[in-house]
């Protein structure tokens, strides 16, 4: 079958698509999705990572944001929020806290976590939603969740708390210290129809710039998608999120520092090492490529940051040149 | 304790409330409304009556459509339906097929669901949500759910489908043929706090002009609450939902005729003349007076159609003058 198949977070996997589709045709590219940030939140499925990916090939996304769709309104949060002051309610109240409208669903993007919980409720899978959703977006590309079975990355505090990855990164703006990360359902997930196949028939697969723990770890614990990349490492190519010790975006540095690792494109390379036989790290770590190759990777030097127009498909260009894909 | 108790429906029983607000203090109004026509819409929890009840004694319902509220937009039911419409969802498609979109939440009121949907889920009863929305916009009486227990009308029709209220009323337009009503859950639930005791110590008890099959119906259901009622018959005016044969909104007289009673204000005399000793009917009916009376209830002919301003506030008076309650 051939084609590309990228693993994918939300938003840097959203930036990097949106370059790979400039560059090969988008039949021939497959996203393998985290869906470890799904939530239910007051009762309807939010996707967030599915949805930023959908949104941002749409050309909808916000670009000042990074997340949510453009021209969107809050009204229904607005009122939300105004029931919550009025009863008191706060963030950190109670079970069920989402109550308090900390979890941010604009008018529009509703719609689709409308959509997609009548349409779960009714027995289509995570995978046919996702299908209807992007295809009504006008994708061409496949978009598929690692699984259709409920898989949810949970974080362990300091403090000992349990936290939903949204708890910590929406809730908690990750400004708690995590002590470790799991991903609850995992062990007992199959992975959605067509996910292993797009893994072991891709020319090249390509592990995107997202958080390596909180995002690929999700997609990675699905059984037999570990075991599908390593076969295919020899064509995998995986994209630094840390540039100059820093995430872009999010909190991959902090994180990757409290769970023990070097917050830099070497700790990355041990982390990917046994899955991708390549690294493509940014300009600004030059005088770590060494390093990384030491880690038994080959490591390509590019412009990773994709604010920049060009940068996207430039890098998807190196990516799949990296593991001898055709453009 | 003294005061009001109404039993109340929707839309006829907002505009009386709104009327009886006029006449009597707030604080010494109860109403113990419908949960029958409640549903689970795209995953949220609706209740379409309490919400009714809430906006219109709040001013905030749209004076037009006469349900939902002023100035909403529906951003979010627009996207739901470009969904269906490109999956070629249709309304009787399937199970779930609210997905199609019939059921229009507007973006205001869907902070309204939101928000219930989550405090549900957190553990709070449907009338800690009720008290906690009602007294946000503002309103002072007391708002009971007869119920916290799931209580569903459910309309067999004459194909022998089985139809939630919803479907009936809002999908289907009530535009079926009905040859049965029966009310899902209604013997295994419980009256929430506080409805048996309003009923019992009230000076008076009033039925609201809602529809006596589909709103007071499923109130009366709730073991013990009719038996209360006709415990309080002599205090206990009920007002006529049909004028001149015909129900001012909604499908009463029609409903009434296929389940085999007169649909007219005698046919509502013998559904009410065990439960209260008095029937408000409107002018246009006076000729069926004694006709009521020979049920065995004392008739008051007043102006009902609360389209003309002032009128509902002297139905309530005439409500409470019926039964010797001070106003």
């Amino acid at each position: 079958m051939g084609g590309v198949t990228v693993l994918s977070g939300g938003v840097g996997a959203a930036r990097f698509l949106r370059g790979l589709l400039r560059v090969v045709e988008p039949t021939g590219v497959t996203a393998v999705v985290n869906v470890g940030d799904d939530a239910v939140i007051h009762g309807l499925d939010v996707s967030p990572d599915l949805d930023t990916i959908t949104y941002t090939l749409a050309g909808a996304i916000d670009p000042d944001r990074g997340w949510g769709l453009s021209g969107e309104t809050w009204r229904a949060m607005e009122q939300v929020r105004r029931y919550a002051a009025h009863a008191g309610i706060g963030e950190h109240d109670e079970v069920g806290n989402d109550a308090a409208g900390w979890f941010s669903l604009g008018d529009l993007d509703l719609g689709t976590h409308l959509y997609r919980t009548s349409r779960r409720r009714a027995g289509a899978s995570l995978s046919e939603v996702t299908v209807e959703v992007a295809s009504t977006w006008g994708l061409r590309l496949r978009l598929l969740p690692v699984s259709d079975d409920p898989v949810r990355t949970v974080l362990h505090d300091t403090a000992g708390r349990r936290l939903s990855f949204q708890e910590y990164f929406v809730r908690d703006r990750h400004e708690v210290e995590i002590a470790g990360v799991e991903v609850d359902g995992a062990d007992h997930a199959r992975p959605a129809p067509g996910v292993i196949e797009a893994i072991r028939d891709a020319d090249a697969v390509v592990v995107a710039p997202s958080n390596p723990a909180v995002s690929i770890g999700p997609v990675l614990a699905v059984p037999g998608v570990r075991d599908a990349v390593e076969a295919a490492r020899d064509r995998t190519v995986a994209v630094s999120p840390i540039v100059g010790g820093a995430a872009l975006k999010g909190p991959a540095d902090r994180l990757l520092r409290e769970l023990g690792h070097r917050a830099d494109v070497v700790g990355v390379a041990r982390w990917y090492a046994s899955l991708a036989s390549v690294l493509v790290i940014d300009r600004v770590d030059e005088v770590l490529a060494a390093e990384v190759e030491a880690e038994g990777m080959r490591c390509v030097v590019t412009d990773t940051v994709m604010a920049t127009p060009g940068v996207d498909a430039a890098l998807a260009r190196t990516c799949l040149d990296a593991v001898g894909a055709a453009t």
